[in-house]
């Protein structure tokens, strides 16, 4: 049995190639006691992935080179050898290397309830960007009933649960996007009150029309400037949820932007960074909820998959082209 | 009897200079129903008239052109025209006209317990000052014992105030101040663990020698490029106490400066900017436990007294060259 695997080859400088992958086959080892034969079926990729491509940070290690690339993924058991699992199992965890097939201690994965909704979700809505968008919203952005919630990167997987949480507590919602189809997705699929492409001459402007009261809540995917354009909207006591700076990723050295105290402290607003890991023993009752508004229909969600295993690296790449509209996924 | 009063006559552009202010005689009125006539004892000086004598804010009004100035002062009651208050009974308020004698309403005047400490901390420790660092430490700062506090302006009224606090809730203190008297005052008076002058040209080293396990606080007074070197060696978790940003007062155009949401998403941290106003709800509990504190002497405070109502102009702008140590109070 083949087992095709996708390792790094090389650290990037800058924006990331297709260069820094290489394909490779390799054989699997049979399963051994407590561990579980796992075939792949769903890989994701994910921003934060471009911190282990490099040095890593202070919270998440760099991946290894020539060694395969670990992500969230979902796979179906082909063969138990833990009493924990059965096979046919549908399971998922968070460090899965991308390949084929996997032999995995049953500690690195957990079950899917693919009663709620298809397996593909327990790498969006159900899974990390849905608890990301949930504890961001609930913890630190504190949404009430008639505020003004301002989304960026709100066409991507956090993106859209974030807006769509600010409209189950009741908030005039504005999405920011990168394309007419995802701002037009956001308004009529999403319902969204507002959306504004960013890309346009007029973006101040129209952000500003789309938020008449200000903004109370900015649930920050990308950073740069468009959270300049944002922050100048800001309301007394607003809430600055900064989940992710997709724009500066890639930028091996961040241009200087203005000064946000100033801003900060004649609003008396705040501005908090988080990572979802940060939640980690209260995912249970975030997923609880996550799947109650999921069976009613009250948050909807978007998956963008792409094919082959061989194809990720070009899928994870897309993401900083904004080529996805919803979770990005790749179906092997 | 002659009313001296110091009105102002031109608004700064950049930094403000005497010209901007004018002394007057003018004559008082006669205290009616419910007034005071107030003999104004000390005078108060601080960073946020800067604004007042600009446009304003969105949350503080410009001070009108041609009138007195107004702001914390202390008084003592020479007639009274109020059930409420005696003669001879000290009072402070803060919004005070800067004149020998006012004619007050009861309402706009509150009384000063002498027995905690002499009338003029009324200004200071037991005024706002005081209750900025109160709040600012405990409702954002959230001491906790074994943590490393690093608080910028440490020198000024409410710096040394915000140290004392962290200090006693069992906090590595360091203060960044202006010259080396005063790094000696914080250390040697009010038992800082460290203090770092920040116009030494080792002063990066310096404070990161002196804040060997990072930093989880930061009360930050100043901001600009004193805030870029402390925002380099923060902890995961660390909360950044947005109070003043002195160094920035008096810019007509703030130069850009280091994207702070790269630094807050990687340490998840938090930077919150606030003014001691939001509390009023809570002052007499915090007046309880700062006058406790000053009582039991675990609080000192330091006053820079001027004397003269015609130098109250020169001791404001005194604050933006830093030459006062502690809190600067006009004597009349």
């Amino acid at each position: 049995m083949i087992n095709r695997q996708i390792i790094l080859v090389k650290r990037p400088e800058g924006m990331p190639g297709e260069d820094c992958f290489k394909l490779i086959e390799t054989s699997i080892p049979s399963p051994t006691k407590g561990e579980l034969l796992i075939k792949t079926l769903y890989l994701s990729v994910d921003p934060y992935m471009r911190f282990r491509m490099g040095k890593g940070t202070s919270y998440i290690s760099a991946f290894p080179l020539n060694e395969a690339i670990t992500g969230g993924a979902v796979g179906e058991i082909i063969e138990t050898k833990s009493i924990k699992f059965k096979k046919g199992e549908i399971v998922t965890g968070d460090l899965l290397p991308w390949q084929d097939y996997s032999v995995l201690n049953n500690k690195e994965v957990r079950k899917v309830d693919t009663k709620i909704a298809p397996p593909s979700t327990a790498l969006g809505v159900m899974g990390m960007p849905g608890l990301t968008a949930y504890f961001g919203m609930i913890n630190i952005g504190k949404a009430k009933a008639g505020e003004t919630l301002v989304v960026s990167g709100a066409a991507g997987a956090v993106g859209m649960i974030a807006g769509q949480i600010g409209k189950i507590k009741g908030c005039h919602v504005v999405g920011i996007a990168g394309s007419h189809e995802k701002t037009e997705y956001l308004i009529k699929a999403l319902g969204f009150d507002g959306a504004v492409n960013y890309k346009r001459k007029s973006f101040k402007q129209l952000l500003k029309a789309a938020c008449p009261k200000g903004v109370d809540i900015y649930f920050d995917n990308v950073g740069g400037e468009i959270s300049d354009a944002v922050l100048k909207l800001i309301n007394y006591k607003a809430r600055i949820v900064v989940c992710g700076q997709i724009s500066l990723y890639n930028l091996s050295k961040i241009p200087p932007g203005p000064r946000r105290e100033m801003e900060l402290l004649s609003k008396r607003a705040l501005m908090e960074g988080f990572i979802v890991m940060d939640y980690r023993d209260r995912f249970q009752k975030g997923l609880l909820e996550l799947s109650e508004w999921v069976m009613k229909n009250k948050l909807k969600y978007a998956e963008n998959i792409v094919e082959g295993l061989e194809n990720a690296p070009k899928a994870f790449l897309g993401l900083f082209s904004g080529e996805n509209l919803g979770k990005q996924i790749v179906k092997i």
